[in-house]
């Protein structure tokens, strides 16, 4: 028996395919949204829209952005000399927490995976040696996650970069092994930017 | 320093909102919202216009639906003699995967709650007697969560209704104490439906 109506339905099945949200969560979702006013949850459904539409990536970092240039690479303050590499745009929100680094970002979007068969052209590496080739970087800092793949592509862009001459480090093991950049506390992050070492 | 441009900041407000969702959860979802596809992204936001748009409560027994009268009310194998009261829709669904229900359901959307300032007019109290006095009802079962609130507003039920001679029930106390309907498994549930008792 259909015991919830088409739309319901519908609706706790999109909450559902969100990462992380199992179906009774989804269902509490949904409900909710279904006791919201109208226009709250319209507002949510715009918002969403909204996003889509206005947000691409920065032509230069691949930071995502509703402006011509990211307001990190248009920023007259930051030091354009050096580079931090990460896989994901969340990843330079947990940097910028630290007020460690002032230099500029390139988002990979992705790690090398075989398993998931995921190559280096793949992710935003050929862009990243462009980069390296126009600009006056004299450092890179690999941030990528201290997992296995993160190891790997970190690893796989020193051997790319070193040929250029420029120096190639990565964070420091203050950041728990087999964890995740984003869920890093500021003191930690900090603490691996400054002990980052020579690849 | 605004770390992200204002479109995702809102989504990831919006995300926020959501209850049991945190700001880090929140992050994640916007970003994984950003990584969809513009059809699957819009989609989403579809199918929260469409429910807000096409479900409304049914006259009847104000459970949510897309049709004129909800598909319990209308189902001709249902008990039209016995009523199930309940704070919430999604109850209906937690009844009704027992099997062991077959009559109609009243959701009074909310229960008594000083504290949170409802009162017995705020909730569908009124709507339920009239419905009592219309049809042919020879029990209701009171159904409400077994916590202060649920508890308080099934004896207040309990007294409105007794006046009817109508056999008044209480689910039985197979479900945990001070627990929530909607994550009590189907056999507990269906366990409480068989030895509920007269109030």
């Amino acid at each position: 028996m259909e015991y919830y109506a088409a739309p319901i339905a519908k609706l706790i099945g999109e909450f559902e395919k969100l990462p992380g949200i199992g179906h009774k969560t989804a269902q509490r979702l949904a409900f909710h949204m279904l006791t919201l006013p109208e226009e709250k949850a319209l507002e949510f459904a715009g918002a969403i829209v909204d996003a889509k539409r206005n947000i691409h990536f920065c032509p230069r970092c691949f930071n995502l952005t509703d402006l011509d240039l990211c307001p990190i690479c248009s920023g007259y303050q930051r030091d354009q000399t050096v580079l931090c590499v990460v896989e994901e745009p969340r990843d330079i929100l947990a940097m910028e927490r630290t007020h460690e680094f002032k230099g500029l970002y390139h988002v990979l979007h992705g790690v090398i995976s075989p398993q998931e068969q995921v190559g280096p052209d793949d992710i935003k590496i050929r862009e990243l040696i462009t980069r390296l080739s126009d600009a006056e970087v004299r450092e890179v800092i690999l941030a990528t996650n201290p997992d296995i793949e993160g190891e790997a592509t970190a690893i796989y862009l020193a051997r790319l970069i070193k040929p250029f001459g420029i120096r190639t480090t990565r964070l420091a093991h203050g950041i728990p092994v087999g964890g995740n950049l984003e869920y890093a506390d500021e003191i930690t992050l900090a603490k691996s930017i400054e002990g980052r070492r020579e690849l």
